[in-house]
């Protein structure tokens, strides 16, 4: 695979995505001219003191003149207005894509502003931490990761093609998928366990019988796993929720379904059941960690982490 | 604090409590002498192998003979058997603890087998990892992490000072608090995260729309850190959920209720609760990294981790 080379490329939205990503295309060469937009100044001015880019600007309509390759990296409940602005100021042959995590949303609110001639396809790199702002990415996110495109029929397969290599470049494994596939996918693997993770979290800090205290000296014993995916940030996960509730009311449903009967179980102490479902998912792991995507270490190698600093 | 010495400490149990307690005994020279006892002859033999003890025996009997302190590290719901059988050869003056994840039905299954002159002080390290078996443990496993001890009224104080100081000399930070408070405390802390690890897991195992490995290629977007919860123990678990099914019906009804309300907030697109349930949750995070009890790294450490070996 040659690694490709844009001229300029815009970033649109410098969170832990768009900062990871501007770090990795310096690190591999992937391009000329950085161009970085965010209209928050704050940010901006976060991204030009960790010099991230090579020009900065408040609007996108700069950021993507003369862009080869455009990277829209905003919650996304903004896709639409982003689309609507950097439409004009488009170059012909441009590659236009984003980062979200669902997709036919996206599609439905950036598909109908692009121009003729513009090549869009739709991107997710399954990658990130709990952490969001510019501050936070760092170049090696996507290592190993997957990342899943997915075009629209018709789409230029060249221009899928140089996109495909842009993100294998940035150290992604590539996949491709219909959209609507992709957001129940995702739904489960991601929405389904953010959501429950916010989910106990609140109830935990709501409960009469046991103080806050208590819930944070104890946590240890299983509850601070699920505080990371909790302290994720609000704005996109608002907007997940609300762009893909379709395949998330499936998946929640058949969750609680699964739950009522693991609750049943309980009431009546039927242990043989409860072994069963218990030994059964311990396999899952293994997989996991045997197809490159966690950490081979107990704890997630937090004993590692904390005996090494 | 004075270190505490105990002539001979029996270990009845060796998986990943019992085999870390006899790391730390050891290396905090707690005792002159280390009785190992397990059921499971291949676990014994495994003990050995680890040079974890100075005795092993296949029954908790000839382990606790002389022992000044006795640890049961069993499952729960086999507590009762283990203290029948090792009533008749306790020492008068010893101490039994056990480090059970539920409190009420060990004390309910335990107390009435312990013989006059014994002192019989429940206790529960939070401390653990997904893995299980004496290869497992690590002498680091309660370094900072909280012990509770349940003990009856009318126990010995001299008694429950000298196990809290064993307990401090393991590294561990100690607390004391009614039987039954802690079984709350600990189905909301403990229990609950894993029932909804074990359940959201099955979930993603038994859907027809995405694949098995799907799930385990794209799992970096969240899944998998349920995976670790679910990757404990089941006969455990099993036992946990037989032995504490009051207080974890109760918490399991309090989260459903709670998911309840969200789900109609994602399937009437109110953004506003949503945002407002997915901000308030972030600072438990904070909090729980002041308190010690979780690293101050993205991600659980996982790339610094990665990136160190």
């Amino acid at each position: 695979m040659t690694k490709p080379h844009f001229e300029k490329i815009a970033l649109v939205g410098i969170g832990l995505i768009g900062s990871s990503l501007a770090r990795v295309i310096r690190r591999e060469k992937l391009t000329s001219h950085i161009a970085i937009a965010t209209r928050s100044q704050a940010t901006l001015d976060e991204a030009r003191a960790l010099d991230l880019g090579d020009s900065y600007a408040d609007d996108a309509t700069t950021a993507v003149r003369d862009a080869d390759l455009v990277i829209v990296s905003v919650p996304v409940g903004s896709s639409g207005t982003v689309a609507e602005q950097i439409a004009p100021a488009l170059k012909p042959g441009a590659i236009v894509t984003d980062v979200g995590s669902t997709k036919a949303s996206v599609i439905a609110q950036m598909a109908p502003h692009m121009p003729e001639g513009v090549h869009f396809i739709p991107g997710h790199p399954i990658a990130g931490t709990e952490k969001s702002g510019p501050a936070a990415g760092f170049a090696d996110l996507f290592q190993g990761r997957w990342c899943i495109l997915t075009p629209l029929p018709g789409t230029d397969a060249d221009a899928i093609n140089r996109l495909g290599a842009f993100w294998e470049a940035c150290g992604s494994r590539l996949d491709t998928m219909d959209a609507n596939h992709h957001d129940k996918v995702l739904a489960i693997v991601s929405h389904l366990p953010h959501i429950i993770a916010y989910n106990i979290v609140g109830t935990a800090d709501d409960l009469e019988t046991v103080t806050q205290s208590e819930v944070i000296k104890y946590s240890a014993s299983g509850f601070r796993d699920f505080t990371r995916l909790a302290a994720s940030d609000p704005t996109m996960w608002r907007d997940v929720c609300l762009h893909n509730k379709d395949a998330i009311l499936e998946m929640l449903a058949r969750f609680s379904e699964d739950l009522s009967s693991l609750q049943r179980a309980i009431r009546w102490g039927d242990g043989d059941k409860l072994f069963e479902l218990f030994s059964h998912t311990r396999a899952v792991r293994r997989s996991i960690i045997e197809a490159g995507q966690e950490v081979d270490l107990p704890d997630f190698g937090r004993q590692a982490v904390a005996s090494k600093t």
